[in-house]
């Protein structure tokens, strides 16, 4: 079982997923698609007249101010257009994917995290009523029964927050711990570059292999938005997740370019042993997270 | 097994559904949602600098002209905004809902009719690049495999056409449709007026019955978009679901209302048996319509 999380990068939207499509319609293999919308979203938050309110925390974590409107708009960006074109797009390849929100059949909860506190544009910010939060839970229970029945889920946040608010979370988390709740046997990341890069602004430099018992130098490199995905993928290595893999989404045949070995490969250092990874259709509460 | 299809009037939604959510966390019977959004599509579209462009056909029918543009608005409103509100909106209830549309799955299937010809502010007008099309099969299998397993599916517009292309299709018809292939017995259809009205301008003309060997009255009532609700609903009528009722979605306890025979009810006349409904996981083809 296969999870694969497409970025939400404007170039990798740009050919309609037609790529992803082909390659999925080709690979015999159970799959389930999570993906992000974020170009969508900002482009969609600037027409409504609502531009994106970035924060960077004192760690240096990037995040995006998200009150109630801007919920609305997630929802409409990621859960509307980016969702159903995707599915369209796959049903037109001949795979019968179905697509859903992580609130749909509470596969994942989220908790609220309302004061967010950081640096915008340079000056210091207490920004009230922000609906981004942590994963709390997965509930992979809907997912499996579509796998089962044949489908294709094709998955996207936002989450399901307290009394049905719906809650703003990562991407690249929900597809790690849906791997890991499915006991899923490889995970990859596609963004709109060829996998991680030692230096953002040169697309050769990439980096081949990072060892996940030895993750710092990945991790120096990974600056802004890659810093979630580089411990994502260390996350799921520790977890029991066999293959992880960051790859072009913008390449011909990229599920299979990926599964066999073109990005950046994570792999678990030759001396240590994986935990095993988890499998059941219960409620699978997380380990906190900083 | 009821289909209950609640409108895209803003006054429903103006509650945040919660009535409906409270009503079917009480009601004890497998249920699907399928519902509209025509005023957040409005308030979106005008919103986005693209005003709705209404055509008036020869034979009096409204339809919104819908292009390709206009179906990404339509994906953001109806299945973003609305669908996955209302789905947070039930799971807060304790109604373990899942949002769909009728691409997912390819729960329905539509035909492009990419001409529109009518009048548009009293001038005739030919418009291509419709994207707005008919019915032409309904595969209820996700929907049965759902509601097997204990969900509430909520299912909205638009429909999977051809290469992938989303269709606006009419909510009223899904719902019957669906209604049909599910074997029904209830289709139940909420707006925001009592029922349906002989006079549209008083609430208080509320019309109690529709007798559906003789709709001659009711039909000449039901002008604009009444008149495809009131033809859905003796086409569920003619093709064997038990009970037809417009209700209004803005009550306490829509459902139990309209259970219990409030707001106009539609009855097979005496003397004429109902076709057995059908009931089918395979695609089930459509008659032809006008």
């Amino acid at each position: 079982m296969l999870v694969i999380k497409i970025g939400g990068g404007a170039a990798i939207g740009e050919g309609g997923y037609a790529n992803f499509a082909a390659d999925l319609a080709a690979l015999n293999r159970p799959t389930v698609v999570v993906h992000g919308g974020n170009a969508e979203f900002s482009r969609l938050s600037r027409e409504l007249g609502m531009p994106p309110r970035i924060v960077t925390s004192a760690s240096g974590r990037i995040t995006r101010y998200t009150d109630a409107a801007t919920i609305d708009v997630m929802l409409m960006a990621y859960a509307g257009k980016v969702n159903k074109r995707l599915v369209a797009t796959l049903q037109a390849a001949g795979v019968n994917a179905v697509g859903l929100s992580a609130i749909d059949g509470r596969i994942a909860r989220g908790r609220r995290k309302p004061v967010l506190r950081g640096t915008e544009d340079g000056k210091p910010k207490v920004l009230r009523d922000d609906h981004a939060g942590t994963l709390e839970g997965i509930e992979p229970r809907l997912i499996q029964l579509l796998l089962d029945a044949g489908y294709l889920p094709v998955l996207t946040p936002p989450a399901l927050g307290e009394e049905g608010v719906p809650i703003n979370v990562d991407g690249d988390k929900l597809a790690l711990e849906l791997a890991v709740a499915l006991g899923a046997d490889g995970l990859l990341f596609f963004s709109d570059t060829p996998g991680l890069l030692a230096d953002r602004a040169d697309e050769t430099s990439l980096i081949r292999e990072i060892d996940a018992s030895a993750p710092e130098a990945a991790l120096a490199a990974a600056a802004g938005r890659m810093t979630v995905k580089v411990e994502a993928a260390l996350g799921a290595i520790a977890r029991g997740v066999g293959q992880v893999v960051f790859a072009d989404g913008r390449a011909d045949r990229p599920v299979q370019r990926a599964l066999a070995g073109e990005g950046t490969v994570v792999r678990a250092s030759a001396g240590t042993a994986p935990a095993a990874a988890g499998r059941s259709g219960e409620t699978a509460p997380l380990e906190p997270r900083g």
